[in-house]
């Protein structure tokens, strides 16, 4: 039986405010909810339809945290999903920890990306690259805000994040500094150097002007035809298949 | 002044039944309209606001259909945005003509890329990478559904289309197809040949087996993580990015 409480706990999970507050988020359907559960975050509560239990039983019977059996119609009133036939889980947040950059490594540095749809894609794209680490701008859109989690296709649990003033950060890091821009080095052309950190900059406005003095490496994404420009995820993996095809 | 009728119209044109019996369509947003007014669309009605009228006075003046100066509000109402200020066009849809599929250009063809917003934003992509040609599968989204419009940001005025029964049209056309798979050829390693035509997948189920037979050269966008697939779109670019970096 899920207590009233409860249930007045999760409704204040939509806000962000009380995500921070509470350090605490959910997350929603079976993709991202078995990639919770797989990782190291710590579940506190598990919602979960008989559909769920019939698909993952060894799941369910092994979490050790409050577990509800509940119907489809409870999932959708709590979270945002349409329809969500199979489950939610509640986590406790991760503390913002500082992230060690380690020469060798590529990492991923977020300027405002202020979508939360854009900065979940981006997560997946830079978990099927490889990348563990990623540093996000304090005005970049919360990790843990349910659409991120959702677009991320459960790869958020498989990566580190600071929220960090990011020019102290990449001064600080002293690795080789990779940014997307309009006039930089075509990377059809670019060669050598592939690891450091891959900087991309705001939606609307791109990279400050503050950072762009930290960059070391301007490269663009040659154009062919009539369109302005890509959206910033789209963008964020053509330049990480660049620098993975680098470092073959 | 709007008239009832076309107040009837623009709302009827919400659902693609009317926009296939009309043959007509709409477009909402400074990005989209302008982009709108300067291609060979016929357009027929201009809605516009003050702010339009002040940024493209010249646009607005040379515009030789109906045209109503509006409130934003009313743009709003007639619309799918949350907000407008700008302005809203209609114009008259293309016809479903074949497309001549030429040796030595790249070409899309989409097998069943049901998400509207996954159709703009790969419109926008080949844009972008001097892609002039689609084929479109029958169960792909509409081009004319007001979010692949938005989503497109205007680049859908700069390519031809050809809703059509992919596998003959393959057979017909008699270029290299490529098509991207779990278990074909990295592009970090693939040479050779870059014209023809690239096939892109359903956002669940892939390429069906019935055009899988049609592909000649599989490829795969190499993975060096957790995440277990990238979305249609984002895969589109990094096979586009791909096959124009041989080109060279």
């Amino acid at each position: 039986m899920l207590s009233k409480n409860t249930v007045k706990f999760i409704k204040s999970l939509h806000q962000k405010k009380f995500r921070r507050q509470e350090q605490a988020f959910f997350v929603e359907g079976a993709k991202n909810v078995t990639e919770l559960l797989r990782s190291d975050y710590t579940c506190t509560h598990l919602l979960y339809t008989d559909k769920f239990a019939a698909s993952w039983p060894d799941m369910v019977a092994g979490f050790s945290g409050d577990k509800v059996n509940v119907l489809p119609t409870v999932l959708k009133s709590l979270g945002t999903f349409s329809s969500n036939d199979q489950a939610m889980a509640l986590a406790i947040s991760k503390p913002n920890l500082p992230i060690q950059v380690v020469p060798g490594e590529l990492v991923l540095a977020l300027d405002d990306i202020r979508d939360p749809g854009n900065l979940g894609t981006i997560i997946r794209i830079a978990d099927w690259y490889g990348i563990k680490k990623m540093l996000l701008s304090p005005e970049t859109a919360d990790l843990y805000n349910p659409k991120v989690v959702h677009a991320s296709m459960g790869s958020f649990t498989r990566l580190e994040f600071e929220y960090v003033a990011l020019s102290e950060k990449l001064q600080e890091v002293g690795v080789p500094v990779f940014g997307a821009f309009l006039e930089g080095l075509s990377i059809h052309a670019h060669q050598g150097q592939a690891d450091g950190i891959l900087l991309m900059g705001n939606e609307s406005h791109g990279i400050s002007s503050e950072l762009e003095k930290l960059v070391s490496q301007k490269l663009t994404i040659p154009a062919f035809g009539g369109a302005e420009s890509l959206n910033v995820a789209v963008a964020t993996a053509v330049l990480c298949d660049h620098l993975r095809r680098l470092r073959r």
